[in-house]
C-alpha cells in the first residue's frame, strides 16, 4: 500500500499478486511476457493453481520452457497435467532435454501416452493441433443419459457443444450431435434421434491442419473429428485452434511472399542472429540469381557502348516486369491456398494472364512512348536523332516484358506446387528476379530488331 | 433413369433434383455456382424451402442478386425472410434498384427494420457482420427458465451457446453465460449464478470487424456482444463470421502486398475488364514513379559514358535494395496487423533494421566483390584496369542500398498507418520503386567518391 500507482505499474513483482489473479488469462500472459523468465515463473507460482493452468494453456505465453525450468519439478508437472493435451504436446515439442524427459516421465501414464501420441503427429498436421478432451458416448444411450454424462465431464472437456456418438461394439464414430439439438429434444429418446441426417465430417490425423480449417469454415462447425483408418475417433480439432492456425499460416505466407523464411516469433522478440539467418538466406539466393543480369549486361556490352541511351530505361523496364509478375503471383498464391483454383486450372489461368499481360503492357508502353516524346519535343532531354525508334523500342519491350511477367508470375506458384514445394515460396522478389534477367534479354532483343542499322 | 451417369454429372438440370436436395448446403452452392443464374434460380426453386434458405444463407453463393431477380417475388421474399439477418443485409447491400426496394418493402416490418439498421453500419465494421439472432434473457430468470426458453427459440437463433443476460429495467447487457455452464448448474438457481466472475467482453458496432476477430481469437469465444453507448446489446458477432473476415482480410492484404487493388471475387470468376482495372491503377502509378529512375540515369549520363562498366551492375544493385525492402515491409505489415508492434514502436524497429540492414548489405557486398574478383582473375570478363575500385564501389553501394532498403521498407508501413492509410498498401513493388530511385543515387554517389580521378 506504500507503493505509489506508478511504482506498481512499473514493477508488478512489488505489488500483491492478488491483482494479477483477478485479471483474465490473456492479460496475465501479457504481464508475464513483459518479465524475464525467472520473474515470470515466480508470478506464475503466486497464482492460484487453476488460474496458472489457464495461463499456461494459452499459446501466447513466451519462454514457456524457460519458465517451466525455473519452477519446482512438482509444480511444473502438476501444471502440465492440468493444461489441455494439445497445448501440453505443444509445450513438450519445445522443451529441451533433460527437462523434457524428466517432466514427461513424471506425468501419469495415461496423460503420458496421450501426449506421446500427439507428439508423434507431423507438424502442421490435423493430429498435431487436435485435442483428446472431447465428449463421446455410445449410440445406445438416451439423450437424458448423454446430458447427464456431459454435466459430469463438462469441466474437463475442451468443448461439449459437439457430442461424438460411437458404435458400442466396433467403437467407430457414427455421428456428431450438436448440443443445441440435444437440449431441445425428447430426453427419453435415443441420442441418435437428435443427430443430423448425414454422416459426420471427419479428417485423418495426417491431413494438413489447413484442411481441418477449411472443413470448419466451410461447414460452420465448432469442431471436426479426427479419425483413423478403421474409423475410430482419435481427437477433435476445435474452431479456436483453427483460427490460430489460419492466422499463423497467413503470417508465414506474407513473410514468405516478402522474400524471407517465416519467423514464428513476434518481430520485437526475435533475436538479432535469428533475424539475419531468416533473411540472409533468400537475400543471398536472390542476389546470386540476379548476378545473371550482370552476365546478360556484359554480353550486350557492344550494344551498350553504341547506344548508351538504352541504359537509361533499364531500371524502368525491368521493374515493370517485376511489378506485373508480383501482382500475378500474389493473386494465384491466394487462389491456390483458398482452393479457388486447382492445379489442373493452370492452362485456364495462363490463357487469362496472356491477354491481361498484353493489355497492361500496352498501357505502360503507351505511357512510356508519350513520356519520351514529351521530353524530346519539350526539349527536356535529347534522346538523339533516332528518338522515335528508341521510344518504339521502349514501348514494344514493355509489352513483351509485362506479358512475360504476368505469365511467369502466375505460373510460378503452379510449378512450385506441382513439384511439391509450397506455392507461397514464390515471393515477390523471386518473381522479380526471374523476370529481371529475361526482361533484359527481351529489351535488348527488341532493340536489336528495331534499332539495327541505325543506333546498333 | 435413362440418363447415363455421365450425362447426369454433366447436366444436373436433366436429373431429378432429389439428389441435389440430399447434398449439404456448401455442396449445393458449388453446384449452383457452376450454372448460369437462370438455371441456378430454377435449381434453387426446386429445393425444399428449408434447404433453399440454408443455401442462400451461405456467403459463397455467386450471383445471388441475379438469381433472386429470376425468382418470383414471393419466393424471393420468403427465402430472404428465412435467412439470417446478417446474411440478408449482405445480400441487400449488393442488390440493385428497383429490385432492392421492391424486396425490402415486401419483408415484414420487423425484419425490414432490422435489416435497414444492419445496412446502416459502415462496411468492415463489427456492426456490419453481426447477427441479431441471439438469445437474451432477463437477469431475474432461473436457469430452468432460461433452458426452457432456449428450447423454444433454438431453431431461430444463430447460436445458443452464449446466452446474454439483460438488466430487466435498464435493458443493458449484464453478463454472457456459456450454455455449458447452464446445463451443469442447479436449474432452480438464478441464471447469474452460472455466470463467470467478470464482465462480458463487448464491442461497439462501429469498431473494425478485425477488432471483433481479435477479441474472439484472444479469449477463445464463440460470440462477442455488440453493444451501443448506453450498454444495450444490438447483436452478436459469431466465430464463423470472424473466420470469414480473417480469411478475406488476409487475401486482400496479400493482393495489396502484391501491388494491386484487392479483388473480392475468385480469380476465375472476375471479369477481364475488372481484372485490368484492379491491376492497371497501381501498375501505372508505380511506372510513373519509376520514371524517376530514367530521370536519375539521365543526370548521370556523363558518368555512364565515361564508365560503362558501372551500368553492368545497376540491375543487381537495385534489385537487392528492393528485396531487402520487401522483406522488411512484409515483416512489419504483419506485425502491425497482429498488434505485435504498435505505432509508437517505430523507433525501436528502426534501431533494429539499421544494424540488420548493415549486416545483410555487408554479406551481399562481400559476395559482390568476390564475384567481380573471380571473373576478373579467371579471365571471364575484363572490368578494366581499375577493376578493384569498381568492385569496391559495388560492395560499398550494396551496404548502403540494402541498409536503406531495410530501413525504408520497415518505416513505410508506419508512415502509411500514421497518415491514416492501410499499412498493407505498402506493397513489395511500392517499396522496390521507392528504393530503386534512391538506390541509383546511392550507387552513383558512392561511385563518384571512389572512382573520382580514375574512371570518373
Amino acid at each position: 500500500m506504500q507503493n505509489s500507482h506508478d511504482t506498481m505499474t512499473r514493477d508488478p513483482l512489488a505489488s500483491p499478486n492478488a491483482d494479477l489473479a483477478q485479471e483474465r488469462a490473456p492479460e496475465i500472459v501479457e504481464a508475464l511476457n513483459a518479465q524475464e523468465p525467472p520473474d515470470a515463473a515466480k508470478l506464475l507460482q503466486s497464482l492460484p493453481a487453476e488460474k496458472a493452468i489457464e495461463v499456461l494453456d494459452l499459446p501466447g505465453l513466451d519462454n514457456t520452457c524457460e519458465i517451466l525450468a525455473e519452477l519446482p519439478t512438482d509444480t511444473a508437472v502438476s501444471l502440465l497435467s492440468g493444461v489441455s493435451d494439445d497445448r501440453a504436446a505443444d509445450i513438450f515439442k519445445e522443451l529441451i532435454e533433460p527437462l523434457r524427459t524428466t517432466l514427461l516421465n513424471r506425468l501419469n501414464p495415461d496423460t503420458r501416452t496421450t501426449i506421446s501420441a500427439l507428439l508423434a503427429y507431423p507438424e502442421r498436421s490435423a493430429g498435431s493441433i487436435m485435442t483428446t478432451e472431447f465428449v463421446s458416448v455410445p449410440s445406445t444411450w438416451t439423450i437424458a443419459e448423454v446430458l447427464h454424462h456431459i454435466r459430469m465431464v463438462e469441466r474437463t472437456r475442451e468443448t461439449v457443444y459437439s457430442i461424438f456418438v460411437i458404435d458400442p461394439v466396433k467403437k467407430t464414430l457414427i455421428q456428431a450431435v450438436p448440443l443445441r439439438r440435444l437440449i431441445s429434444a425428447d430426453p427419453h429418446a435415443n441420442v441418435l434421434t437428435a443427430a443430423p441426417a448425414r454422416k459426420p465430417l471427419m479428417i485423418a490425423p495426417e491431413a494438413d491442419r489447413m484442411e481441418a480449417a477449411r472443413l470448419i469454415s466451410r461447414y460452420d462447425l465448432l469442431a471436426v473429428a479426427v479419425v483413423d483408418g478403421p474409423g475410430h475417433i482419435l481427437g477433435i480439432v476445435t474452431v479456436d485452434d483453427v483460427i490460430d492456425a489460419i492466422v499463423e499460416e497467413s503470417t508465414e505466407d506474407a513473410q514468405k511472399f516478402g522474400g524471407m523464411e517465416a519467423i514464428d516469433e513476434p518481430y520485437l522478440r526475435i533475436g538479432f542472429g535469428e533475424m539475419i539467418k531468416k533473411r540472409a538466406g533468400w537475400l543471398c539466393a536472390l542476389f546470386l540469381s540476379e548476378m545473371l543480369t550482370a552476365t546478360a549486361m556484359q554480353s550486350y556490352q557492344t550494344e551498350l557502348e553504341k547506344a548508351i541511351v538504352l541504359t537509361l530505361f533499364i531500371p524502368l523496364i525491368m521493374s515493370s516486369g517485376g511489378n506485373s509478375g508480383s501482382q500475378a503471383t500474389s493473386l494465384l498464391i491466394r487462389s491456390l491456398a483458398l482452393h479457388e483454383v486447382r492445379l489442373r486450372d493452370w492452362w485456364r489461368v495462363a490463357m487469362r494472364e496472356l491477354p491481361t499481360g498484353i493489355v497492361l503492357g500496352s498501357i505502360l508502353g503507351v505511357i512510356g512512348i508519350v513520356r519520351i516524346t514529351l521530353w524530346q519535343t519539350l526539349g527536356l532531354f535529347d534522346y538523339g536523332p533516332h528518338w522515335q525508334l528508341v521510344a518504339l523500342t521502349v514501348g514494344a519491350a514493355l509489352v513483351g516484358i509485362v506479358t512475360f511477367g504476368s505469365l511467369s508470375g502466375s505460373m510460378l506458384p503452379f510449378i512450385l506446387k506441382r513439384i511439391g514445394f509450397d506455392p507461397a515460396s514464390a515471393s515477390a522478389p523471386f518473381v522479380a528476379t526471374l523476370v529481371d534477367v529475361t526482361g533484359l534479354v527481351i529489351y535488348f532483343g527488341v532493340a536489336a530488331l528495331i534499332l539495327r542499322g541505325t543506333l546498333l
